[in-house]
């Protein structure tokens, strides 16, 4: 079983959900947050930006600044990990920065809270 | 240790909280989110609806909807971590779809910023 | 290649972004979070306020609030953990109660939406 947490840009949720539905995957949450990937940051601008230089802080400008994103999140079964990762990427690749990124990582149970079934009858 | 993260709903955070307190787990961490479990998703009505056929649309209605939850993420130590799932269980079940779901993953370090303490230390 | 996640205070994102844009990670994403650590609870006082015992309640007070938080989220490779939890650690301190937690977690893969890049070169 995988967690598989996807950053991507805020106005892809309801693609990203109905994808997923149609790949058969229809249980998730969805976060709110800000981030930002690798960027141009210029770390003596950034030195000088918290040294309070103002002309620095206006050149660091749009580099420093952070995005709303949402954080997507989906436990699947190991076997349709790849299939996940695929669906989840190629919906929200628009090939331009900020596309986003995606996170696969190990869970080891999992518990439907209403009828206490675990592990794949969980999430089936 | 591991972390416990649940998916509950969203007037479920207090009770949680006072029952994991009475359990000898007084921190944690809550989220807000939106989210959906397995519901009666027709993926002939999705695609309708995706190709904009206002009447399939409308049949999806309530289905595609997401409903506001929370997110309550704990990390405990590994003997803890059946005591926690089944109080977050029990506080949290109704019986009725949306209960949410519990996940439990591995953690392999935690800090406590304040002190330095690491690993069981920092979490008790 | 590991998650690491910290729980932190709502004023702390800046200068946590800063400190590990100098350090080399760019790249992260911040939520908006309630929470609380350990504390000074007491567990008869919990129970009194549950029981509607307006005196006990009046005495859990603040001990049983949830203050906002940020987490923190970054995904780096395994030589990059100890300098980011020190980064994150250093900037976070000021020795008091709340100063937040530092969690250590395996991230399996990790994949770049727009190149499709997978694994440390998704990351760097």
């Amino acid at each position: 079983m995988k967690e598989i947490t996807a950053v991507i840009r805020m106005n892809m949720v309801n693609k990203t959900k109905e994808a997923l539905a149609e790949a058969g995957v229809p249980a998730f949450f969805a976060l709110e947050a800000q981030g930002r990937g690798k960027g141009l940051i210029n770390s003596a601008l950034l030195q000088g930006a918290a040294k309070g230089y103002e002309e620095a802080a206006e050149l660091l400008g749009e580099k420093g600044r952070l995005y709303p994103k949402r954080v997507f999140t989906v436990v699947v079964e190991d076997t349709q990990v790849e299939d996940v990762v695929t669906t989840i990427m190629e919906v929200n690749r628009t090939g331009k920065p900020g596309d986003g990124k995606i996170f696969v990582a190990p869970v080891f149970d999992s518990v439907r809270v209403r009828t206490g079934e675990r592990g794949a009858k969980s999430i089936d």
